[in-house]
């Protein structure tokens, strides 16, 4: 990827700058209030809208021709000719969190190079990859092939292989307990904290050993750079039917996610799954 | 309650040395190291041991003649002469959250006066309740009759009385499938952080609409403080058959514990329990 540090730059000045203006927000019943629809089809939040509205901002700052992919805004074009790259963003994930004071909200931001424009970018372009909890502070990033870090210390997957020892997020369609009841079964622990983001991050630092979502309503945005993150700290994530995530980088793309520390915990977690 | 004054002197001092001596064991694998066995039957970790310590030191310094109730020590006397109050502690609430680093882990303290040295005293007798989230500074405390504060700000229960709106943390036991998939269908949102202390207080303060955990083996350590927290800011708390609280004060005691920041609420939730 050309320019990594300057993307990079954008990227560390958007976390800092969506951090600044949603922080007053924070706790107050105003940042819940439902102010319109945003492009994925779900309603956009006060506190949701401030931090898109930020993160646009500091886009155009940028002066240079690219294109946002956002939950809110869906995707457009800032500055002028043909774009550079396509920035996935999740201006505000956990915004439940946010708006309660629960310490697990932060912004997601993944960035793709654009090397032909005639082709469909996908989850698989993505070569750089923030997440930011505003909550605690903690900026995870990863770049393709270099690894992935936690406030610039190297960090890798959990180690513990044995699933009855494991602890995990999880997320899951509500309707099917039998899947419920045999996972609960499996592991040792289970977490939801309501930031997928976050969560997605905490297996690439091994504070979980596994995260999945099965709702089968994921977003792109969502994931896009926290998948990057998991994986270049050594964790191995797929969809519910162990397939590579590479869906199209557009809001409307709904997706599936299992991502583990280690193989072996994937495998048992794909079974439950029906995946394998 | 004599000398309310002195006792939340005391109470303050706890929290913040155990802070202080924690602190630097967060997020470390060794924190998260099996000591020992707890008096409670469950095994004590060394963040564990080095919170209680701390508790038992600053609990000396204060010089005056009470009774210990704690996870890892079980029933001990400090001081010469008769017992002025009982303090029930769980040193450190949500221990994996702690060793692992997820903002969600605190200490209880709960206070209550003896009058009759005849009498076994009960969770009923509790006069003051402190917890403290470590990870984010928030204190929350309760007298009995006086309401119940955040960081000195008073705070109140949900008016949230559409349980299909509701946003619950929640522990069941995870045999009783039926129990999960009705809870499930019936709220809005759940989330399970891994801290009873911290999470019944988000009852407290409105961020959650009610808590639950029916898992049967709940420490009354775990809940004495913010069983007085909650019921002081205007929630309802009884167990799963819609009793009262009121188990003896030792660590061997189990209870369960729903709580609810709205009559109806709580109404929906024992009903799914089976308690009405």
């Amino acid at each position: 990827m050309d320019d990594i540090k300057f993307w990079s730059k954008i990227s560390a000045e958007i976390m800092e700058e969506v951090h600044e203006a949603i922080n007053p927000l924070v706790g107050e019943r105003k940042a819940g209030k439902i102010v319109k629809m945003g492009a994925d089809g779900t309603p956009t939040k006060l506190i949701d809208l401030v931090a898109e509205e930020k993160v646009v901002e500091v886009l155009e700052s940028a002066d240079r021709p690219l294109t946002l992919v956002s939950e809110e805004i869906g995707r457009i074009e800032i500055g002028m000719g043909q774009s550079e790259v396509v920035f996935v963003v999740d201006p505000l994930d956990g915004t439940f969190n946010a708006v309660k004071n629960i310490p697990a909200y932060g912004i997601s931001l993944a960035i793709a190079e654009i090397t032909d424009h005639d082709r469909s970018m996908t989850m698989n372009d993505i070569e750089l990859g923030f997440v930011k909890n505003f909550a605690t502070g903690d900026i995870y990033q990863a770049a393709k092939g270099a690894g992935a870090s936690l406030n610039g210390d190297a960090i890798f997957n959990s180690a513990e292989n044995d699933v009855s020892q494991s602890s995990i997020g999880a997320y899951i369609y509500r309707g099917d307990m039998e899947m419920v009841d045999n996972l609960c079964k499996l592991v040792r622990r289970m977490r939801i904290l309501g930031s997928v983001a976050i969560e997605l991050c905490y297996v690439a630092d091994g504070t979980y050993d596994a995260f999945l979502d099965v709702r089968g309503n994921l977003r792109i945005v969502d994931v896009s750079a926290a998948k990057l993150i998991a994986q270049e700290a050594g964790g191995l994530v797929t969809d519910e039917y162990n397939q590579n995530l590479n869906s199209k980088l557009n809001v409307l793309e709904r997706t599936s996610i299992v991502a583990s520390g280690n193989e072996n915990i994937h495998k048992e977690l794909l079974k439950i799954l029906g995946g394998i």
